[in-house]
């Protein structure tokens, strides 16, 4: 298989192309220079640009598109609807349309890296989320991802495109954005291993998601890609609900230092969902997949790399 | 009240204007001066056009705000999927931006007109659609609906704004773009009934849709900016499904005409959904309202309005 990834070199991306070509597949990365980090990108992707648009997926001639660019962080979207819209919701139907515009034999997989977010605040009694659920977005973030699920799930039946949506719901690994909760906790607590200020200021801990390893994730884009069913929705999750004081406890565990926490309300986001969490049984029942990275493992590698990073800093 | 419509100079804004004059409400009319067909515009309104958009919603100082403007025509949409996603899908991000640009008492209520499209093709046994169900969107005129409630829902949520979903399903009535079917069946009528060409050639006609007479809808709608909850969904439509055929020998019967009907398989739909019908009872529960024109005399009414269109032509 010859992968074209857009956003090849954010998080997931990396690790994805990465997985791909463990298992012996091409990889085509097309991103935006700028959120690369060192690594390298095949393609320029502006994702508001249709020319870069078609000429990435024209030119990478890919059996398998893995459509990750996005804007991701769900409080500039909040802050900044319109520029979220224009990238997640008409920069996935461009996407789409550059695949169209092939020949129809030369058209590739679409697979959507969409979110668990699409499901929005859920009652415990509805809980765990499944994919034949309505959506619910409640934020633009939300919004945004469900409103391209339904642009690429509608084309993929007019146009008869092949294509699949996935729902992540908290990927965590070494080398995500301190953006994100685990990260940052893991570099605060390497701070104080290095002799920082010991007091670790957090928002509400109680609150329990879905935590997976992102080599788990793509591992699963991967299986999707090669097994999954066209027109389908799947969740790519653990299964298992986490708190995130749990999270906290684990790594002050592998760090091996006194860490004073402390409960600062202006950290406590006031429409917190208190639980979320995923059913995976539609992604195992189709590929096979099963996680293969243990809790402890992923925040061991996490650490590490945090640990890097700090001392790197000094 | 004082009443914004985009789209107001179309074939449900007219009406919905008069309805609400009628009612003793002020209206402002927002649209594109070319699809007015002579009707008045207060405002030139682009919906690729932030600014445009941004001053027809803060001069109209309206209350409550129906966004009707969309690209309506469900083959256009397919012809043209990233032009119709541009309009129907970021214009209303672009209205809703607009209203939260304005100080937070001053901002209307927005009235989002959406589509029974957004629940794509159903089993018989899922009828009548009902707003809990998911939506399915099959087409791109149906995405770009299901994206544009999406974000009307969860900006509606984040923002604190005051805002519903009406989901019209066929609409009927005098004065109704010839595109669509049950005026082209009249118009074909009245030019037999003028001397033309006896045979009328027709697609398939038993499939059953849920026509409403256009005043039915926009008393709905305006009952619904009265009265209908934030946050909600709600279907606008007659509960009975009415099959073409059926449709065709009334307005035969208006016409006192001998017609000879031919099955003409260029115009049979390949996918042609047979039965579509939705359940009114949430409408129902929260406004009182019930439907005031019988079918007869909708298809009176459209077949007048017909005769006199194709006496003017000759």
């Amino acid at each position: 298989m010859r992968a074209l990834i857009t956003g090849g070199n954010g998080f997931v991306g990396r690790y994805l192309c990465a997985e791909l070509r463990e298992r012996g597949h091409a990889c085509v990365v097309a991103g935006r220079a700028a959120d690369g980090a060192g690594s390298e990108i095949d393609f320029e992707l502006d994702l508001a640009d249709s020319r870069s648009v078609e000429r990435a997926v024209a030119e990478a001639r890919a059996d398998a598109i893995f459509h990750l660019a996005a804007q991701a962080f769900v409080p500039r979207a909040t802050q900044f609807p319109l520029e979220t819209y224009e990238t997640n919701v008409l920069g996935t139907a461009r996407v789409i349309d550059a695949i169209r515009a092939l020949p129809a034999a030369a058209r590739p997989r679409l697979i959507f890296a969409s979110s668990s977010e699409v499901y929005g605040a859920r009652a415990h009694a509805e809980l765990p989320l499944r994919e034949a659920m309505p959506a619910a977005p409640s934020t633009p973030y939300a919004a945004s991802k469900s409103a391209a699920e339904a642009i690429v799930l509608a084309s993929a039946r007019t146009y008869g495109l092949s294509a699949l949506v996935t729902r992540g719901f908290n990927q965590i690994g070494p080398g995500q954005n301190e953006l994100f909760v685990v990260p940052a906790f893991a570099t605060r607590i390497a701070r104080i291993a290095a002799g920082g200020d010991p007091v670790l200021p957090v928002g509400n801990l109680e609150s329990k998601r879905d935590f997976l390893d992102v080599r788990d994730v793509v591992r699963a884009y991967a299986d999707l890609a090669e097994r999954g069913a066209d027109g389908e929705i799947y969740n790519v999750c653990s299964g298992t609900p986490v708190a995130a004081v749990e999270i906290l406890r684990k790594l002050v565990t592998i760090a091996h230092v006194g860490v004073e926490i402390r409960e600062d309300p202006a950290l406590v986001r006031p429409v917190d969902v208190p639980l979320v969490y995923g059913d995976n049984a539609k992604l195992r029942a189709a590929t096979g997949w099963e996680p293969a990275y243990p809790l402890m493992r992923t925040l061991r590698d996490v650490y590490e790399h945090a640990q890097k990073t700090v001392a790197a800093r000094v």
